[in-house]
């Protein structure tokens, strides 16, 4: 049974409360008897500071403070360690994230007494013009540079070009990302245990256009006529340049998320299903 | 490797040009030197006739002649001994279907030499208030009897009841049946190698509605306020009545189809797709 | 202004609840002066009875008890004489009626002070094989008989050809009707106030079909291959045959409905919209 | 009837053919007698040249040489002078032009005859901030600077607060601008003679939002949270910053087509609908 020594503790360095309820998570720890890490970039004092880069090869597990944008940020530096991950959530939405700041207590002494479960979220592998790009879980986003001014991509899947569409964008996204930007463009929910990447078309002006799931063993690809026109950003939040074709594969890593008993259908109900 | 001694011949019984086209399968087949055997309600005299019940499990491989409504019911029909089949299309559309008329010569001698491959599309299972009632290819639709009227259906997954609904029903498609109704009611395209149940509502009057994709490991639960009010349809094609619960699993069995070489991208984008 | 003398009461007559509330509306009538005629199928004996048939042209306005359905009854049946309408709603939803039932000692009070107003909500003209076939206050569809089984359907605008699509069928919405079966379908919400005809294909087979709006002026037609295989119904209540060409036009005749001061906006924002 | 005497040339700079495309039309409208004023922009010299925003009130109409892009220019920079627009396409799609280069000779010809009919196009007006900034023809949209980054926008219809969202934006489309940009985010087709403005979001993160159909008599109003996040685009072509308030009304200006002969309905089925 997988029983943390080590904790690392991360959060949102630009929001004073993620920092003061980071300070209260590394004393709970710290009495539970764990070991506690903290992100250098916290500022906070007591603990011995690691660099969030590495602290994925130091701890045994993260504690992040903010919402679903701070695990997908932790996630993607951390991606090659599969570090399971606790959010707590200060926000309001959160569907990655199991704690809120009333549930802390609690959630570090089961945490210490491994009375948990891990839930695992396969993510994808990026590659930018061949050049490998990290991991992305909940999607990777190929989007017009320029607000509202279309570009046209041709999308080919294990080297055959099925179409080439206008429009802002397209994204290939997990199971995991499906209830996010996904879901905005028309994708539909799919639950993570199934293994798939999900295409999702921005606006496209073509009417034929559709949301497309395929198996996580192909290899997407996505080329855009005007790549400077274009850029690509990872898990909504990590913009880069588009430099060749995009290239979207299963990753050898999941994510990892500590859960205290709630399931992906209970979440799902509570955060998007209205019961008629 | 494969190589069949023993081909079925099955068709619309209601065209005309069926039974010729089948007649002549049957003449091109004995040439080749395969065994024989005609469904019975053909009426073609000449070959040995059998009852499509019991094709299944006296034939190496079927060829059906018709469209991909004539698959699916053969499909069904006789499910359990996973027989490949070889759709010749007579209509416009037909996307199960891998042949023309026109090809049907050319067709038959490639069966004979062994050059082709078998394509498997996993099944559902389903059972009416405990009561199996065998497979489907393409799905499950629980629709109101009624035109127009809507009814109250709640779903559950394993077990967990995660909404209910107003809607003139809901259906839940194999990967298969993800480019017929499915589609049609706003439902994603999903490649068959992604084992899942897709679960499309029909005119939900609910706007958080969704389709959702989920594990076929899962088990699909739909009820109904109003039975008596509703109908089941399997693969668009047979009606029963909703005595109870219907229940969706994971069939043990898979759909084998013949392919000279047609893959199912290249299908999808000479059927579905524009090239822009 | 407007002031009622004479009031018709109306409603379910298969709720016990709906006509013990047809009853306290009457005696709140009479105890504020207004004449009233009750509907002879709710079967209540103090006050003079009168057919719903010529309700319309005996009292100055109708009160209804039950929900949408009752008043779209009552407004079909009464079209002609555009008497206003007031709606008791007894059930949950209730986009067209303005009180419930904890309401009505009020509601019945300003109806006697004249402190309300009329929306009027225009009507679309239903012809079937030429000929007349009354109006629609929500919406005219045309649908397979066989629930799962498409039909296909041919479009015309004014008599020029515009498309064929297989689907399940196709509903030509007012914009009152578009908070009901035509937003179930995917059609947008069309205020009142803008008089045009909604065009919403249900499940099309076709990845090009979208609702479609245009004018009031225009006379749409709809025709399908194998008639008898499809029916037609009126507001979601009245069914039948499709002997002919659905033809769909601008009717002489509104809806009235008495508002106590709700404007649409309102009542869409709470019966529909989430503040976010 | 309707003269022209007076031709604006204008076109496309950016493409050779274009110039070269204008000269001609330049040449066919001297031959039939026209007066020649030319876009100085584009650089012909054998006619007198004006400021494309001076030629709306120098000339009788406008002939545009490029695509729908160069019409929606063309239409808002002379929008006071509702000069009648003729377009000629360049490029393959081109919903708003009318004639293609093979077509000019005989379109001229057909000009100098008045052989032609106007199609009038209601446009919308913009205030960003209490300041007037013209109207537009297609469509305004308030959108994230940011791609991928969603914003948070509050929609209020003549001073009532209907709605806040999360979305990539929101667009307020005319009629005109209903198979544009609208149609990609999901919007309705509306044919032009229903004077309404279309309310589209832009990938909310909202499973209730829908497109809504409005009176162009409404005031829409779109406030959002942090404006520095956002910007205005104007018909595609121009973007202004979000100083406040978005305000679109009634637009007391029209855009006028010249068309010879072709309808709405048709130029819609042969450009975005299939005959199935």
């Amino acid at each position: 049974m997988f029983r943390p020594q080590v904790v690392g503790v991360t959060g949102r360095t630009d929001l004073g409360r993620a920092v003061r309820v980071a300070e209260r998570v590394c004393r709970l720890c710290d009495r539970e008897g764990f070991e506690v890490l903290v992100d250098d970039s916290l500022g906070i004092g007591e603990y011995p500071r690691v660099n969030l880069k590495d602290m994925g090869k130091e701890v045994d597990m993260i504690i992040t403070i903010g919402g679903d944008g701070t695990i997908l940020r932790v996630s993607r530096i951390t991606s090659e360690y599969e570090v399971p991950i606790l959010g707590v959530n200060l926000g309001k939405f959160g569907f990655l994230t199991e704690v809120s700041e009333s549930g802390l207590k609690e959630a570090v002494s089961r945490l210490a007494r491994g009375d948990f479960n891990l839930e695992e979220h396969r993510k994808l592998r990026i590659k930018i013009g061949g050049s490998d790009e990290g991991d992305a879980l909940n999607e990777v986003t190929v989007i017009t540079s320029r607000p509202a001014k279309m570009i046209r991509y041709r999308l080919s899947i294990d080297g055959f070009e099925l179409e080439t569409t206008w429009a802002d964008g397209v994204l290939v996204a997990t199971p995991t990302g499906s209830t996010a930007y996904s879901l905005s463009a028309g994708g539909p929910i799919v639950e993570p245990q199934v293994e798939c990447s999900i295409i999702t078309p921005l606006n496209p002006f073509k009417l034929e256009a559709r949301p497309m799931v395929v198996s996580m063993d192909r290899r997407v690809e996505i080329d855009v006529d005007d790549p400077e026109r274009a850029e690509v950003v990872v898990d909504g939040q990590e913009y880069m340049n588009l430099d060749g074709t995009v290239s979207v594969t299963r990753s050898p890593n999941v994510a990892r998320f500590i859960r205290f008993g709630s399931t992906y259908f209970e979440r799902l109900k509570e955060k998007f299903l209205r019961w008629d």
